[in-house]
This record gives structure tokens, C-alpha cells and sequence, in this order.
């Protein structure tokens, strides 16, 4: 095994492989298309490791994302977050060197791409299906018709269809709730898509969050899958049910520095600078993360006797079991699956696989 | 004005310079020893601004950011963070470099380090005055002799005195309650220096903090102050007291990106890689950041208005007010003071100050 000796996060890649196969086999099978949402892993080797799948195109969720693929050789974009009009040279640039979507959420954000965009470039309309953050409701048909309108007026911006991320599926405690807002969510889009088909027969519906994608097994009436996280998974996917624990892929090892035999509370170096603080509620406490078990064959079982309860910047402190207590000393390595990959992953700048061998993250490149 | 397109970390040196005046200041009022904690900052171009106000010795939390710092010629550094004995190699290392000191926490860790010490380490005993994450209580008397007593054993690691973190500050409402914990936590310490002194006396009462150092005009028996924070400051300390709106050096500038006039939201290119998810309770909600107005000397003035709810990944919602939602339009830059300025910095990697100059952060350094 690795020789860790402060916080590190492990990266199982066989999990890894596994996952991406899952949902690239579910795409095909229900014949959609599959986008996979880079923002997860943002990294250059893993985004290799889709490639082994057919994958050959890719969302993202900012530009400077969108940029740092496209000079790795991925041609084939989508910005699944609404335009920012600023960065309107970053976007022309982009445009003319590869097949790129924005994101519309807006009739104003057209009116300045009217007077500023000189690229190709594929828009989608952004609808709100019910999570709230950003894009247009499915009803508000003036509003959609009155876009569509104005893009006529836009040659350079062609477009390619509705986009939306059902992610009130977060906030779901199990997985029949998960496949209601399914339901509910893929139901509106097929009513736009048949709505607007006749006018735009070429239009796409592109669907993305994990909870629905693992879990639901109807994609009727949608074209493209564009999930992120199932790439890693993590506790907050798995206490939705998305997810099995031994589907997650990355977890924290962190140092022991003390232990309070009493107080049952040990202290870990892994903080907020670590793990984020994104927490989930777990048997009525807000927690940011669960320790496992770590075996050769990586971590397959959760030790709900190690519950992470706190983070400052950079201690972590665990609420420990009696028997957890026992376990552990300082200068031992502990395992903590983390609440949400994605933000752990971006502070950690890099993943190391269980062979030790290291993988890139863009935010530990000085790009 | 800097011209801004896309989430930025706004530094404003002069406020910066002030709140290190302000400290430095305070620290030779009282007689006492300004040793300041890095961690807020992790920035070797702010760092030597700290050198024109005569500070020569810091604290840092963790052994990455020791070595880091005394590659760049600080030469004598404190980890005030329990120490972790799995990096004893580095701990060997820095010691024979520099005058170095480490945080014990337990007898445990004192047994390895006898084994493999091998360069000359001073060495703090942390005391829990009530923050309860790490530490001894100062009434385990038994427990501190203990430690003393092996430390005599282990020739190469020299006692320096006792160091505590009143973290409980942070959890205050107002400046009584501060200066509440301050005096309870330094006369715990009292007790402790004139108990001790007799055979240590040479030994230092190193004492952190930032609500505390701010607030606080009695530090009798304190010998040194180590806070961090101050630095920059941010609305968590505005919100207990320990500052000024317009002491706070530091705010993100984030494009707009969706205007919800009716639902008075405005979504913002600024998430949880960006701010980070600490929340502090504000009229009785949870926020991630309150908007500020922005002029030519910097933002002085908050606007309640413009209150950040909600946070993903990329995007992050504001609550306006009416007037506000009628200010601001898809494409203006909005300001937003972070709750927690440490935790963003090392999310943004780096500053821009007023005039556009780009500060380093450890975070955004490839080491």
C-alpha cells in the first residue's frame, strides 16, 4: 500500500472506470447521447479515460474549463452555465477554433452577443424544470419564442436545443423521490420538444444532474445525458441513493493528530481547505463526512463509528464510536469519504491512485 | 477602474497595510510579541509587506506552508497546529535550517518524537481555554508534567512556553462576549505562566485569535500575539465586532449573469470554488456573503440589499431588495464581502489589488 503522511486524496481508478462504463452503457442502451460534465474531475488524465468509452464530447461548466479541454484536444464543447456576455472575446476565440454550445438564460444576454459575436457558435435555452437557480420556465413560452425570435436576427448563433439540470434531485432523501422529479422534469421537456420540433426538427434535449441519470431508466423524449459527479459519486450521492458506496471513487486520507480518549473526538489534519464545508444531514446531524474502512482493495465499507462533525481550516474533528475510539492512534492514516467530490477534488489540486501514482486536477496547474 | 470579466479576489493594499499597522501597533503598546499567523494570507509579496513593520517570526499551520515561507527566507516559524509526526522528515529538516517551532498536544506524540528527532525543534504545549478542538485543559496539570517530564529526555526539543487559540470568539455576537472568553482564556494562561515560570523562566504565553487581538486592550501575561485574520478580515469578524467594513481588505468582484426581476434574485459567476460554503447567520439566515458598493477608494459602504443565499458549484444566488434588483443588470461586476476571507483566498489562488497588480497565493503555485 501507499505511504501517506498528510491529507491526500486517494483515487480508486478501477471505481473510476467502472463508473464511466455504467453511464456510458446506459446512454447507449436508451440510444441518447452522452456529454459527460467535466467540472467533476477537471482533470486532463481522466478526461483520457472517457475517451476508452466513445466519449468525444464534453460539458463544462466555465469558460476558462472550456478552454483548458479545448487546448487538450477536445473539440466539442458546451458551456452548461449561462453566458457570461465579459467574456465575449474568450467565446469568439473559442468558437472559431472548435464545435461549442453556450448556455442562454436570457433575452438580454442575446441582445449584447447580437452586437459582439463574430464565431459559430451553438446556443441552448436553459429551462428551469423546477430546481430554481437559473433558466427559463417551461411555461413561459413568450419568453422562449421571444429568444428564438431575436436569434434569428444572430446568423452566428445556431440553435441547438433545451438544457436543463433537475438538481432539486439533491435535496431528495431517496430514490423514488429522485425519480418523481424525473418524471416530472423530463416530462416538461418533452412537451417543449414537441412543441418546437416542427420548426427546429434538428433540436436536442440535454439532460443532465447524477441523481436522475443513475437511477432513472426512462429517458423518453431526451437526446443527451450530461451528468458530472457519477464519475467519482460521493456521500451525498449516496445518502440519495444514486449511489452505492463501494461505486464512490475518491476519498481523504488525513493524518491523526490527537486523540481524546474521553470526549471520544479525534483530530485530524484535513480541514475546510481540504474537504470544503459542504455538509449533509446523516441521522439528524449536518456532517462532513464518514470514515471507511481501508483495505487493499481501497475502502468497501463505510465505519459509521467515525463521523467527521466540524472542520476549521485546516483541523478536522471526528465524532468516534467507542469501538472507533479504540481503533485509532495518532500518527495512523484515516479514511473519510468526502460529502462532495467535486469541491474536495478542486481543493486538492491533484489525486493520487491507490498505486500511488498522481493525477492531474486544472486547479492545481498554473494555467 | 480595473477592468473585470470574470470571479476575482480583490486585494485593497492600503487597507491591508492598515490592519497591519493597526496590530503591529497594539502588539508594542502592550509590550508583547507580534508574531502573525500566515495562514489567512499563504502570500510570500504580502508576507514581506509584514517586514516594513519590523515582524520578523510567524506562525503557519501546517508543514507545506512552513517550508514554503522559509524557502522564501522567513527564518523563524511556528506550526501552531498539533504536530503530525508522520512528517517527521520535514520537521528534521526545516529544524536544521531555521529556528523552528512545533505544537504538542499529547504525551503520545512526544514518545515518537524521542525516536526520531534528530535537529534541534522548540516546542509548544497547546492549551484548550474552551475552544475544545485541540489541546490540554490548563487544569490537567498532570497531563502538561507529564510532557515536561519526557521532554527533558529528548535533549533536541526545547519547551518554549504555552500557546492557545480562543476559537470560541468566533462563535460570539457582540465585543462583551469577546472580551468575555479574552479575559477568561488569558487568565487561565496567568495561572499556568506563574505556576510554571519557575523552573521555565524563559517560557512564552503565545496567544492567537483574531477577535480576541482586535477587540482586546488588556493582554497582561500574554507574550507574544499570533492571529491571522486581521490581515484581511472578512464579515464574520465584522459580524462579531472584531472590525470595520472598512478594514476589510478583501472582496470578490463577480459578473452577473441572469437577472430574476420578478423572483429578485440575480444569479452570479461565483460559487462554492470560489467563496467557499462558510455560512454566517445575518438577520437570522444563513449567507455566504452580503454586496457592497464599489467606487474608486474600494468598497466602504455594505449594501444589505445584496445578500448571497446560495451557492453550487459555479453559480451563486443573491437575494435583492427591490432597489437593488433595478441597479444591476446581466453583464455588470457586483461586489461581495466573503464571510470567511482565509478560506476564500485559497480558493481564488490569488489577488488582483485595486491597480490591477496580481498578488501570488500558495494555493495558486505549483509546489
Amino acid at each position: 500500500m501507499i505511504k501517506l503522511k498528510s491529507p491526500t486524496l486517494l483515487l480508486d481508478k478501477s471505481k473510476v472506470m467502472k463508473n464511466i462504463e455504467f453511464m456510458a452503457l446506459k446512454a447507449k442502451k436508451h440510444n441518447v447521447g452522452f456529454r459527460p460534465h467535466f467540472k467533476t474531475h477537471q482533470s486532463l488524465t481522466i478526461a483520457n479515460w472517457f475517451r476508452d468509452f466513445g466519449v468525444n464530447k464534453i460539458a463544462v461548466s466555465s469558460i476558462k474549463m472550456a478552454r483548458y479541454f479545448a487546448n487538450a484536444g477536445w473539440t466539442d464543447i458546451t458551456i452548461a452555465f449561462p453566458v457570461n456576455i465579459l467574456e465575449i472575446d474568450e467565446i469568439n476565440d473559442l468558437a472559431d477554433k472548435i464545435k461549442f454550445n453556450i448556455t442562454i438564460v436570457s433575452l438580454e444576454s442575446l441582445l449584447y452577443l447580437e452586437k459582439l459575436i463574430n464565431s459559430n457558435v451553438g446556443f441552448f435555452i436553459k429551462i428551469n424544470t423546477g430546481y430554481g437557480r437559473a433558466g427559463i420556465r417551461p411555461t413561459s413560452i413568450e419568453k422562449i419564442d421571444s429568444i428564438l425570435e431575436k436569434s434569428k436576427d444572430i446568423p452566428k448563433l445556431d440553435f441547438k436545443g433545451f438544457l436543463t439540470h433537475a438538481g432539486h434531485t439533491y435535496k431528495a432523501k431517496d430514490r423514488d423521490t429522485v425519480l418523481t422529479i424525473h418524471e416530472d422534469a423530463s416530462g416538461k421537456l418533452a412537451i417543449l420538444k414537441n412543441k418546437y420540433k416542427v420548426k427546429y426538427p434538428e433540436l436536442i434535449i440535454s439532460y443532465g444532474d447524477t441523481p436522475s441519470c443513475s437511477i432513472a431508466d426512462n429517458f423518453e423524449g431526451i437526446d443527451e445525458l450530461r451528468p458530472g459527479n457519477f464519475v467519482f459519486y460521493d456521500l451525498m450521492q449516496w445518502n440519495i441513493g444514486s449511489c452505492k458506496l463501494n461505486s464512490i471513487a475518491v476519498a481523504m486520507a488525513c493524518p491523526i493528530v490527537a486523540v481524546h480518549r474521553r470526549e471520544r473526538k479525534i483530530i485530524i489534519h484535513g480541514g475546510a481547505v481540504h474537504f470544503s464545508k459542504e455538509t449533509i444531514i446523516f441521522k439528524n446531524r449536518e456532517i462532513y463526512g464518514i470514515g471507511a474502512d481501508f483495505t487493499s482493495n481501497g475502502w468497501n465499507k463505510l465505519d459509521e463509528g467515525i463521523i467527521l462533525t466540524s472542520l476549521s481550516q485546516e483541523h478536522g474533528i471526528i465524532s468516534a464510536s467507542e469501538e472507533a475510539i479504540n481503533k485509532y492512534k495518532i500518527g495512523n492514516i484515516i479514511i473519510i469519504i468526502p460529502v462532495h467530490s467535486c469541491l474536495t477534488a478542486n481543493l486538492m489540486q491533484q489525486y493520487i491512485t491507490l498505486d500511488g501514482e498522481k493525477i492531474d486536477h486544472m486547479s492545481g496547474q498554473k494555467i
